[in-house]
């Protein structure tokens, strides 16, 4: 809920279509991607909805006809028999479909640079409502479709299904007539996040005063290992809001907006021009999997280990064979070994590690499942070893630890270990 | 579409709240996640909405008492000030709010146990609309909430937002009573995963034959680097259509139901009794990941190195820094060199790796970004390269790199090498 409730931008109802995101072989990322876009031109989504292939998506398309704004439509627009949407809003907006001979061409002209048959069924695509403004796919073949008001009808867009062909759509295409169609907004939000404390300590540091100050919206969000703060107001009370927030949070602060902990890793490595090598072992190469979704890593990211067995940890990281069988693999002397013996591997600044029990199997009492260690070496400083505790699923687990892991990175970065908790 | 409509299960609607949600700052995994449970059931999600905290959930919940069914809600269950269903609920319903001092107590106890400091707003959560069962919350504060079916208001389920506590409350406590509240389903799905087609040739080989048995639901999803082709039918039909199905893909099909690449080689490897070690440059540790999300790879993946830098690959990895200046790093004689070092440094009997150009820098005429070799090393065998192209963004590149990486090491493993294309 707003704490005060703001005037509203221009309505927006976004449609996912696509039997397979309700049947639950798809997650849909798609309305988070438009969330977060839609905000930047001013709109915020108002309602979605998901409906599966075929006639529901008449129905629903009606009853957001109805209501007004300005409609989104994903899916369906692909070759194969269950992608009906096109048809579907040709019916239902009174615009017959054509042929487009150029939207065939671009297609089969796509098919034959990367050497793919071409199957009759593809023909479907370059059928297009009457009056449509397409949207060229430059990363598939589904174009995307367009179709301004008319009457009592809202505005009405068509995206194809996959996120890499609508994402790049979206940016180049939809944006300019979304623009046009949005009032100019002097709304802004802003995003904090905060990893090392909980979404009740949050509010509990910041909530009270926060919703003293007029006209701002706040909204927490947790998820594993991380809190998001989420604030939308106008500038200046944002202005008033940012002050508090960063005064109470501290270090507990680690991004603003939507930068990851591990974009955020990787632009203090890059402007302290420091090196990372990593050490994974209960992690199994998530961190690096992460650091590496950063463009712009590999001029700090040197190299990464998934010592997963105990032998890799002896041969390629240098931890002798006695002190993982005196003192566990699942130790503190173990991670801060790693860390530095990445480190030394590598011939970097920095060395990271994680050594814990992911479950479901491998607990012990003195150690049960949910246990981790996080390390980070630096060359001429002592290594910071913290260990955690988090029973929860493996795929959570391995979640969380990297972001503790990152976390302990950062705040190495940032020289803020005097705070640490 | 459904190619032959089915008999209607009984019909269900997910409401999923959360500003988050629409805002994107968080994607829905809930969806799918109850989607696949629900259908196991013998239920299918009919529709699906996501609205902001606040009154638009009240809203939603009027819609969907009038269109009858069940309905599941997720999220707002939380301590914070946006947390409003189980009041909107409360007051929908005519159920006051009751206060239970068992479920603060078991919040407490959690609360001691994890030695967290407990906030005042916790107590909101202790609140339960009249007559309500209580579903327990094992891995959070927040209990789920079950309201049966009064006078033509629909069952209703209330679950908390965050996947990971919605996930074991779901099977544990509200699984029995959906089980109850469904009749009997003789329907079943299989899903069939294919890696190395595309969606549209996987339409061409078996769309038609499918088409023409009775009483079967077809469904095709792509996403990166694979294509899900989803059966629903009697069990009679399904049998027929799955003789057909793995004779016209072969070994393209590489599982079925929610079996990941990951979990598919895992198995492979452990019943054969094999030991895998990976060298990955441009997946970037995805592949190490992936592998190690499946419970047991421990058993059978030894070691992960993350050669970013040429340095590692030619210190970690054995690399001649000559073969690498004379080739570069993203070529065939690389490609091979790393499966074959990582797997004689782990001592494993196979070698996987990759080595490309992620993008969105680096690319060159000859090698623009997108290209990438991966490489299958094997003991006393000869080591496979294949190189592809995938020219989309960093995060996708990296899937479908490591996804045809396990593919290939797959088909080495079941011994298809000779139907390889």
């Amino acid at each position: 809920m707003t704490t005060k409730p703001l005037p509203k931008t221009p309505r927006v109802e976004v449609v996912n279509t696509g039997t397979e995101l309700l049947f639950g072989s798809v997650v849909n990322t798609l309305l988070a991607y438009l969330g977060q876009e839609l905000f930047t031109l001013g709109f915020r989504i108002d309602r979605q909805a998901t409906v599966p292939d075929g006639p529901a998506i008449a129905e629903i398309l009606r009853e957001a006809f109805r209501r007004g704004g300005i409609i989104l439509v994903t899916g369906g627009l692909g070759p194969t028999s269950d992608d009906v949407t096109r048809e579907i809003v040709a019916d239902l907006t009174g615009h017959p479909l054509e042929y487009h001979q150029a939207i065939f061409d671009k297609i089969q002209e796509r098919f034959i640079r990367r050497n793919i048959k071409l199957t009759s069924r593809i023909s479907r695509q370059a059928f297009v409502p009457q009056g449509a403004t397409v949207l060229p796919n430059d990363f598939g073949t589904a174009p995307g479709l367009y179709l301004p008001s008319q009457g009592t009808r809202p505005p009405l867009f068509l995206f194809p299904g996959p996120p890499r062909e609508l994402r790049p759509m979206f940016q180049t295409y939809a944006r300019p007539i979304l623009q046009e169609l949005s009032g100019a907004s002097d709304l802004t939000a802003q995003t904090y996040r905060i990893t090392g404390q909980g979404e009740s300590y949050v509010e509990e540091a910041v909530g009270t005063d926060l919703a003293a100050l007029a006209d701002l919206e706040v909204g927490y969000c947790a998820r594993p290992g991380e809190v998001d703060l989420r604030l939308i107001g106008a500038p200046a009370v944002l202005e008033q809001a940012d002050a508090m927030v960063r005064q109470r949070l501290g270090t507990y602060l680690v991004a603003t907006g939507s930068e990851e902990m591990e974009e955020v890793v990787v632009r203090l490595l890059t402007s302290y021009r420091q090196t990372l090598a990593v050490a994974e072992s209960c992690t199994g190469g998530l961190i690096a999997d992460r650091l590496t979704n950063v463009s712009g890593a590999s001029k700090v990211f040197l190299e990464g280990v998934v010592a997963y067995s105990n032998d890799a940890k002896t041969r390629t990281l240098g931890i002798s064979a006695e002190l993982i069988s005196a003192v566990g693999a699942v130790s503190e002397e173990v991670a801060a070994a790693m860390a530095e013996g990445v480190r030394q591997r590598a011939g970097a600044v920095y060395g990271v590690s994680t050594t814990g029990i992911a479950g479901p199997e491998g607990g012990r009492p003195d150690k049960p499942v949910g246990t981790v260690f996080v390390g980070v070496a630096r060359v001429d400083r002592e290594t910071l070893v913290r260990k955690l505790f988090f029973p929860m699923d493996r795929v959570s687990f391995k979640r969380i630890a990297s972001q503790y892991a990152l976390d302990l990175l950062r705040r190495a970065l940032v020289g803020l270990m005097t705070d640490d908790r």
